[in-house]
């Protein structure tokens, strides 16, 4: 969040991308994803600096070549909905820079409860 | 983009985000602007760290108190398109930190081709 | 990790510095903490650009004012222990930016596998 | 320091670690040094934005693969001690990735003042 | 700007190298290009954090290895000018660090208004 | 400096600025600095990642509201120039934002060799 507020949104949206993409990596086993599509997305309530916000992240699909995940993005200590993005698809990346089958269809790693302060901008 | 590509749809959407805000709040005549809402997102192809991207960023509808805007990221070489976001609306706030009428309707800066050099991560 | 590797040791110490003062603000509900002690910190393995890692965090002692906590930062998919830190002390701040009592002895909010990529040089 | 000062420690960390390698590196001519231990840090007084610091960095000991430092950083004005490590480790490593000896057991370079500003977050 | 708004000149003059570094790439049709020479700067008027600031860039002079610009900043709103470099010189590197000519004398793409919004410190 | 080495020019004014800010603020005993004139900056050698280098600051002058500064930067090992810039003058401001004269006519801290390693686009 800057001085007037307006870059919420891009810094919130690189955090929900870095941890999504680790929580793809450790599903996967591979560094090579990359994110494919997100579905719409719905900014419900802001968040102010010094917030306290979690996401949740859950494994919905696995695919032949792709994971898809749920975000959600809340307030910690008001459990306030801040926003949603039913669909984040990542692509495991082969050797070759295409994609390739995982062989994964099975969540090995829990990870629901990711908290973070918001600080200036994010960064 | 970090070492194994994964980050980069994060960063990108940051880098969106920001400009696409400074575009409203050109627009709007006002520094207090929100992101509101972005349409689903299709990674139709990559980019590479040293690769020089642009965006084109279009006003397409002007409501009361918002203002949404059409994204376009390209190679500014190959002329490819990266992906597209149909709608990325921002709302116009007042001192109260609400929603307030802005009361344009009209396009006052042309701002039709950004571009970027793709740097690690950008940051 | 900068280009020869040698900045890895500081960056790190500052993400465990930002969880764990994450993780104290949530047990005392108090956004106004500030580090006040660290115990010896080993170096015990390494870890290089692109690897996972994650952190435990545990709250082992609530005081007057402060909250004492112990980090152990390993590799995701090895296990490998990376670093442990016995104690890391955190001071609960008033308004007066003075120590204050907080009031608490229980762990609230279970944090225990905290995973990071590995990026150039963490930022 | 964040915007309600938390992450003041962890920063100061990060900068002193910084500029203890650039020094290892100086004293023992080669780029690949790592950072193997800290002995046990106490933030005796904190450091608010726009305030100026300095770290005082001296080599202490010379082993066969490693060097040792002291550092300690005081407000610049006051002359006020903010903390002490007593002990930070640095190892030269060899092109292998491993310990090598360095051949040194002079300083060869004075670096006894250095200056910053905070601020906000050191970054 | 920091806190105390000194760091306003350097950071400004990142964004105007970076800036003018992508339109010689993009001139050059070459991602190798280096800053060379940088005539005086006069800082005519400060800018602040919230502010927005926009860049015109001008290809003045296309010589054998090298193209010189033009660089103005003001403000957006007032159009008052914040400071003018008169010669920006980049060099044409080839694959072996070396300058080369780079065959070109002609702007091949326009970029007259680069708008920035003056963030905390510009990062 | 980023993947293709373009940027550096600019982040290492921005890094010369923030240092020669810091001095002056020893100087002149007051944190309310801000640059106002530099002279023109030739890149005579450059720099790559990893390189170590140094800056020689000099107080050369002390106006009534002003102090001008000499930069020189080398690289450590090889002693050879990268640039020189004659003049850095930063203007010392008032509390309501204006000149403000500042009493000083005397150099009070040796500050004259600053080294830095140069990491990937200097962040």
């Amino acid at each position: 969040m800057n001085a007037n507020g307006t870059l919420f949104g891009g810094s919130l949206l690189r955090w929900i991308d870095e941890e999504a993409a680790i929580y793809s990596i450790i599903q996967l086993g591979n560094k090579h994803v990359v994110t494919k599509f997100m579905s719409e997305i719905n900014f419900i309530a802001s968040a102010k600096e010094g917030d306290l916000i979690e996401m949740g992240l859950t494994a919905i699909d696995f695919g032949r070549t792709s994971i898809t995940l749920r975000a959600e993005v809340r307030n910690i200590f008001t459990q306030q909905s801040i926003l949603t993005i039913e669909k984040l698809v990542f692509v495991n990346m082969g050797p070759d820079g295409k994609p390739e089958p995982h062989g994964y269809d099975q969540i090995t790693y829990t990870r629901d409860r990711i908290p973070l302060e918001i600080t200036k901008a994010l960064i």
